[in-house]
């Protein structure tokens, strides 16, 4: 049987069930769509297969629930009724507080459960663009309770670690305002961006780099992220009022064309950009 | 001699030699930096390079301006000496009414400046990220004043096609109010979008994907943006204010909880961001 099941074999869960398959890792797939699941055996994603989340969860050692955040909740209630008190869950979700909730309410040995937020992704979706080296470099936050199993902790860790991603804890809270600053609100803005080019049909004609690299994110599914938006409304609202006030100091400065601080505030966004990208500051933690 | 010569061997102006240099047409290269047009020489991208502008420019068939937007009127004062009634002049510069007006004022002859502005770009500068094929399948806007010189307008419209851009006619105002909405708006964005970093050092780490796309043009030259914001400061704010409107609205459809809404602006979003991609409304036109 295999050790590791892998609920959701979307981009993420696909890609996790692809890196753990490389590392020799027996991997049990699961998702509600067989035709997802023919083609994750066809990439050699999956060691065995099944649609049924109880059956195939049953024995897992560690379950991964890289499913959407509003099918948590539905997850959840059927798997109280297959784990033991051994059972390591984890999630991959990109909002945590209300997973964490979730899972107190609903799993029977909720100190079994290890939240978990893989900072990586892109635009595309789905199986058809997993790739085992998805995770390489980057950071993998858990949100574990203070009264979480510490073996459970180490499990979810070591397998994260073997994939390539840097592990750090943090506090759910902590987790959902930095993601609300770094994705939610990207993604918000590449949507309110995306008005830029329907209120004016010529505009799509001319887009070019910086518009199409604003606004990739816009492709993404909208029903994911409008689950995401909504489990994490506070914060993406907060970062939201912060960025308007950003935006509404840059509108004064060229109001008044103020070009001593305008200068001043496009060097700190060059100097502190091209570091993101040297890593000097991060980016891959 | 050389029958074309390109002033500004930076990204634009590099690129755009080293595409002509593969059309076989001779380039004179000039540059204030003679480390700049030695690089020029070793990449190809020059078949004879001067840091003189007046004496690099004498007796060229066309002159192509590719300098920032703010250096535009000290080169229109060194060519008002040299050039002659059939001498052709072009810009690539971002902004086009400030531009115009400089070449009206200064040149001995404006009806053979035809304004332009190819609409590619890169968060990379200077002659290093040059590549001849930046302007393949890309939006060149032309803006010449009513009396400019038809077959002025028809050499420069045949160096641009001739380079793989397709060529597009559109007043001066008209092109700085797309070029507001589509590009400088976003690099706007992604200046203050820094700010999400900078306040919180820890959120540097866990930047991926959105974030780094959003915020890649931030990186480009401070200098040259200062130029290109200032020129354009009415037509940017302007679609800085329409944003904070789209922005506004978002905000309050997330403060109502109004998922019905939500999603459907995530789905126009997201149809829209798809066909970009896809080429059906333009992005390359």
């Amino acid at each position: 049987m295999a050790e590791v099941a892998v609920v959701g074999l979307g981009l993420i869960g696909g890609s996790l069930s692809l890196a753990l398959r490389r590392l020799g890792i027996r991997v049990r797939g699961i998702d509600r769509n067989s035709q997802v699941l023919a083609q994750a055996r066809r990439r050699g994603a999956v060691s065995w297969a099944t649609t049924a989340l109880a059956e195939g969860s049953r024995g897992a050692k560690v379950i991964f629930l890289c499913v959407p955040v509003h099918e948590m909740a539905r997850c959840a209630r059927e798997l109280a009724a297959v784990v033991n008190e051994e059972t390591v869950i984890t999630d991959t979700g990109s909002v945590k507080i209300p997973v964490m909730k979730i899972m107190k309410h609903l799993l029977p040995y909720p100190h079994q459960f290890i939240g978990g937020h893989p900072m990586a992704g892109s635009e595309h979706s789905g199986i058809g663009a997993a790739n085992a080296r998805l995770f390489r470099g980057r950071c993998c936050v858990l949100t574990p309770i203070p009264w979480a199993s510490p073996a459970a902790v180490r499990q979810v860790a070591r397998l994260w670690r073997r994939c390539g991603a840097k592990v750090i804890k943090l506090t759910p809270k902590r987790h959902d305002a930095l993601a609300a600053r770094i994705s939610h609100l990207p993604h918000a803005l590449a949507v309110v961006l995306m008005r830029a080019v329907l209120k004016d049909p010529a505009a799509a004609k001319l887009v070019a780099g910086s518009f199409l690299n604003a606004t990739r994110v816009a492709s993404s599914s909208p029903k994911l992220w409008e689950g995401i938006f909504m489990a994490n409304r506070a914060a993406l609202l907060a970062s939201m009022a912060e960025f308007s006030t950003g935006l509404g100091e840059l509108r004064r400065l060229l109001r008044a064309a103020d070009t001593k601080r305008l200068r001043r505030l496009l060097r700190r966004a060059e100097i502190h950009r091209s570091r993101l990208d040297e890593g000097r500051e991060g980016s891959r933690c």
